[in-house]
């Protein structure tokens, strides 16, 4: 940690910050400047990361020198951890396709459209049973009878469900049917349902908040690993910017960067990440080819009569011919689908 | 709604989408410009303000007339609602400050602390005991035991708790001992703990998240008062925008727009919204200027060993000197303190 | 166009509305809802668009019903417009690789790096000759100069000169020695200089600002065009968000997005887009995914010594890596390099 | 400067590191973490702060000291530097109101507006003559007949004049009329007219660029004085953000913070800062409480017939009332109108 001080800092109040630290049982290495004194922290920074050092008197700004997140950092591994989905692998050398609906409205409906989703290629299937909504007023999902339609859904092919938690009191029950939890972007800083998740057994995809940064990201995976779930995938979906011809604004800078900061499967959502039918087939090769591990997509076979999100949803062809584009995009970068 | 079918909508499509709308028991009003179709819907906007529209083939875009809010919008009372907190009203000619600590720290600290507050003219006592930290590693606050120092701070200075809630499954101990609840920034799209806090018989206090517009904010509080509880307060404490000088960037401009759009009361938090402890007197002279009811100030008696947000919180004396001045632009705006 | 009234709009408002309209020549078509008057508005959009019918006492909102643009939009032309740089097409079904340092420094840099990237494979050389640079005491570039020598490297290797315009009055100057003028992203919206380069004879990369929307950057392409100069291509190069792990963020949703609005050839920036030189490549690759007809990127041969934006230069060796990995991604998505 | 070095960071890529900054002139000291090596750099950091550090192979991040300006720094001159436009200082203990249409329109519209905004209190008087449009179709201002116009508005009432330069070539024919340039938002980082105004002899009001950060602003402002021209007035005006409600989102944390970095006078421009006629005078007090040296508002006498910004701008009646309440606040928080 590295601390500089104002150009009006005072001899006493400079002795006072070198006391706190040495209180606080680090050493310091003072250098002075012809404006300013830098003070060098030495010894662990975590011990010292929470305290106010801003705001000692005559403190300018503090600069820590580690990482503020361990367990989610590439080097805690040295190499990347696939996780398994009900036996899907995400994060080797196979992209892996989530597809299915925004919700799920019916038994026929999910499980129609899990057909469809497997008959394209996808190897998970998708679809919220608890549904979290912008207005008191829209749709709000299922709930537990939208679980056991998924689980009829998986029975009927194979697939394994990823559905969304909203609420710690939920996660029993979401337990007894899904295959991955999902924690969506609105519940990115709910961090009693990270850390609830992260006593779960299941895996978890954490989607990225729309104005979180990429290292609010990682300190609320880490919130989950801290708890002992070390399944745990991260999901690019877009954030919110001043753009307004897309939904989102798809940040895929974010792909290579968590495959370098991180050890954790890297998923992207090119539905949300733009919300035009039309163009979340480009979006999800660009992610393929930024280097994402998997990508999920919202297919609807009646986009018109969706509960939710009609708009964005792809026709089971469009996902046949999304998948087709991809595996050639896979292919071209060294993976493969 | 309106709705502007695309350049290349065939004749086929057109009826098609009107078809959906008289389906959907509404009725249409069709005229033909040179390049597009548009199409008036007339009826009770809401009965399909959730269909899929912009996935009906043709159709380019959809443009609601009503907007999404019922109970919050100004419309429905006709006049400002004031909120008591604790026989304390706030959104009445008075301005309210409510000031304490960030954290609950211990007794000592937040009866020392409550007592500052009080004699400097705050009238609301804040204090976490459950915090949302962005490390799992950070204080985590101090629970259940939080909430009994700060009834203890109650018993000795007579102000009125507000405190946050982070998990629906904390309401029932939280009501035993706050007279107001709040919903952090990290929370307000957490719609499982909207709908709880919207079975409480407490007042509660809504902040605006980091991303979310007035619009999204305005939907939120709708939430709450769907479920019954009408008493709900609307706290703007600054949005995330690209400037990096300020912890966030305070949007006064949604104080006018708020008073305009609602009838519930409007505080803001100009600690948060700046983040600097120097600059936070004048941001909430800029406030109450703009026409807020409250405003919350974090203080701390001994911000250099605080345990969270030390570099933000006032000194006791400087929370005098901000009463001091709030009293004289409240005057100047034909308010009082 | 459509005028929705305020719920308390008078009878007198609404009428006064309606007669302006017929004033301008247009005429007017008034539905009553419950709450509110919708008055579309038929006739020629444009002849409108200027006028301040939002100041008109009862109106709400105006939404107009045709894109603001014209001369850029894609129905204008139907097909794509490639566009050529001293004999290199864009646009068509090659890819085509823009390569070069930040800025020209030396006849000796900028020869030597023109031949290592056309020995990449790159077939258009940037290189800045006039600066914009943040801090008046930075490197402003050789100006005329720089000029010279990019015209000596041409010379060298045959590849046409692709260089930043910043003043008007530089126009005739850079003229006599470049092939395509560049207009930067803080000179988007500088209308003066987009009328003067739209009566230049080159060619124009207009690249989108920093907080320019889509549809911001063409209404800038919509001025060069409308001077009469119809070869300008569009360059996404990343936006400022909230994110600072990267130096912009690129939105790549905006390729796709333009190719459907517009017939003008599409360009990424993936250097600026990410500014981590190690991140680059992958950036280029999504980039072609997602549908750019070029992307430009920045190299030196001995980064740590240039004069600007040397951490996000690639190596020569790494730009000849980088292209024989965009063309296997170029012919999977049935292009070619 | 504190250069960070990769956990991997070889012994002799410390060196290599080293051996660069002693090249250039400077001392450096190491000191060796468990993880990381830094590297404090010692000596006059602003000569080597353009050198590309961060493209050394081993450097994880580069952190200056100093701040980036010199000419503008508060410390500079240790007290506030009034500016006299036309002998009405602006930055003393009086608070300046500046108004006027958005666009001169006629030479009556103009000298009848220049009345009732001298009869409402302002002081200065604002009018465009050379307007930034977004769209080449709308109206572009009068030029140099409009200069003419705005000179016979200050000879019947005596205000001095601001009025926009866009282009470099401007300058001359501006400075004949002007008694104060305005470089617009969109110019802030248009460095060739920076340049140009920083050898004016008028003083210039820079406003603050969509996107730009305060440091920016500060930056552009550099380039002005840096060229002798010490005359600069900064305006904040709203900065580009995800918020749609309004126009833009009024960054009023910059008034503190700009007061506390620099000895410039700050304007603040709530017109565009809301851009919704009801809420300008509630932002323009928000704006004094905040710390503004003057305000700028737009009005009109006939919005609805404006040629461009009608629906923001005042009635003159408002702007009486608007002066009324913004002297009470000035005087509440201790300066005068």
């Amino acid at each position: 940690m590295i601390i500089v001080t104002k150009p009006d800092a005072t001899k006493q109040q400079i002795e006072h910050i070198v006391d706190r630290i040495h209180e606080w049982g680090l050493r310091t290495e003072v250098s002075h400047g012809a404006l300013r004194v830098v003070i060098g922290v030495i010894g662990p920074e975590e011990s010292i990361r929470e305290k106010p050092i801003a705001a000692i008197p005559g403190v300018e700004t503090v600069t820590p020198v580690l990482k503020p997140y361990k367990l989610v950092a590439h080097e805690f591994r040295g190499t990347r951890s696939p996780v398994s989905i009900g036996g899907v692998s995400v994060g080797g050398k196979e992209i892996v396709i989530m597809s299915g609906p925004c919700s799920v409205e019916s038994k026929e409906q999910i499980v129609s459209i899990a057909k469809d989703v497997k008959n394209a290629g996808a190897r998970i299937l998708r679809g919220g049973a608890f549904k979290p909504r912008t207005s008191p007023y829209s749709f709000q999902g299922l709930g537990v009878d939208g679980l056991k339609m998924l689980a009829e859904a998986r029975e009927a092919t194979g697939l394994p469900i990823i559905t969304e938690i909203m609420d710690t009191k939920d996660l029993e029950v979401i337990e007894q049917y899904a295959d991955c939890l999902q924690v969506g972007a609105r519940n990115m800083q709910n961090f009693s349902l990270l850390k609830e998740v992260g006593r779960s057994k299941l895996p978890v995809m954490l989607k990225r908040g729309m104005s979180a940064t990429i290292k609010d990201l990682l300190m609320s995976a880490e919130y989950i690993l801290s708890e002992g779930n070390f399944n745990v995938l991260l999901c690019e979906r877009g954030i919110r910017t001043f753009e307004t011809y897309t939904r989102n604004t798809l940040d895929l800078n974010a792909v290579p960067v968590l495959k370098a900061e991180t050890h954790l499967p890297v998923v992207v959502d090119p539905t949300h990440g733009i919300g035009l039918r039309e163009h979340v087939t480009a979006m999800a090769l660009a992610s393929v080819a930024a280097g994402a591990d998997a990508i999920m997509v919202e297919v609807h076979n009646s986009p018109e009569l969706a509960k939710s999100d009609g708009e964005q949803a792809l026709l089971p062809d469009e996902l046949i011919d999304l998948a087709t584009r991809v595996r050639a995009v896979a292919e071209a970068v060294g993976r493969a689908l």
